[in-house]
């Protein structure tokens, strides 16, 4: 992404903040200049992630608010929530609402998710997203060494937490829209179930058609039939440097364009 | 498969049975001409499964006896075994494994796999293949109707037949490779991890590179950690009636062939 141009109005920024163009409804964000940045990961959930119209939408660990920026973007949604358990990069989250002029329809709350059934109504919740935090910042590139530091325990907390938590939030048939890394997938998959949280659909990224995948993406209904779609392929790479026809449509930006 | 045109001994052949050619170390196999014919899952299998020197492979529900034929000709495993719970197929894979001359490595057993734990001995085997039954003679093609009609509790049985079996006589780290349709993976994955067979590599088929996934390969390892790799996607047909290079690296032949 480049720094957008235009100038955003006074105040907006603080110190070691920049703007962002997402290049998409001229929307814009706000990001951390020595912070971690949005990555692949979000943008590609919010392609998968099917919000039809009049839908409400909750998104559990915002972080810079790209998630319900970018569904605000890209869908016909009515409401979308965004919770952040950091109030300094909630605050932020919400500048960026403001600046994008979308007040009306998105809103950011200071908020745990672990806590999300007790601050919102149960089944009030079409559609849930979520990026894992600990995933954050890495950019969609896979390290096995750093996975293995993760400890297994740290893991299922964080997507216990979301599964139950989304299992709350979510109206019966509700879906749940997960971006992660595949090497724990059996075990979050798991876990989904665990809530009745029922996989219909995976898709996989591949930086390379020939390279092991670097991303899942899946939907889980809620009480939804045991039946999962594994959705064809999305390879980001045609060749070194030249991107895929797909992978320009998900990624919403014109095949050839490195921006 | 082209029926191969030398002459097979006399007696090799029943009513209603044909030879057909293998493609590799001239092996051949009798299949029914009426019957169900190996299909493209058990050469994926074969191709997926990675045998090592000297290893012992067990194949659950080997019908023509296709597995431990093709793995006989593939690996430079030691000892291959088939069950074959219909008595009459195992003794129609054992004439098969005689015109290859493989008395000496591969075994047919005319045997229910739910018995298999009771006949041979725990952890005395380094690999388990299975191709499940209900899916054979569908030529790796997914019809969502068939599908729905075999019930949920059929194929749950089928899975924790296998995944129980294959448990009692894996040797620790020892590996079960599996090919099934993924619509189902999701409970797949579950009744292998109840029995300790962690999954660590998966890899799907795909028609066409934009198509869903019409088969998954599985490698479990008996007690291994939980972390599993997404494989590169198999894409069989590179456009309408030309096989990719790498279906035909992993299928066995040359591209362009298509016999």
């Amino acid at each position: 992404m480049n720094p957008s141009d235009s100038m955003p109005p006074a105040g907006t920024l603080k110190e070691k903040e920049r703007i962002d163009d997402l290049g998409i409804n001229g929307y814009r964000i706000i990001q951390k200049t020595d912070g971690f940045c949005f990555g692949m990961d979000a943008v590609f959930l919010s392609s998968f992630a099917a919000v039809k119209e009049g839908e409400r939408v909750m998104d559990f660990g915002t972080g810079t608010g790209i998630i319900p920026i970018l569904l605000a973007a890209k869908t016909k949604g009515s409401y979308f929530a965004g919770l952040e358990i950091q109030a300094e990069m909630a605050e932020m989250a919400q500048r960026s609402v403001k600046l994008n002029g979308l007040n009306e329809k998105v809103h950011i709350f200071a908020q745990d998710i672990r806590e999300a059934g007790k601050r919102f109504a149960a089944a009030s919740f079409d559609v849930v997203t979520a990026n894992p935090p600990y995933m954050k910042g890495s950019h969609g590139l896979e390290n096995p060494h750093q996975m293995k530091a993760v400890s297994r325990h740290e893991i299922l907390c964080t997507m216990e937490d979301v599964a139950r938590e989304a299992g709350r939030l979510l109206k019966p048939k509700g879906r749940l829209y997960l971006v992660h890394r595949p090497r724990r997938m059996v075990e979050l998959l798991a876990v989904l179930t665990k809530y009745r949280l029922e996989p219909k659909r995976i898709r996989f990224v591949h930086s390379y058609a020939d390279k092991e995948a670097n991303l899942v993406l899946i939907e889980a209904a809620k009480d939804g039939g045991a039946m999962v779609k594994i959705e064809a392929p999305i390879v980001v790479y045609e060749e070194q440097g030249k991107y895929s026809a797909e992978f320009c449509r998900v990624y919403g930006y014109q095949k050839g364009e490195e921006n």
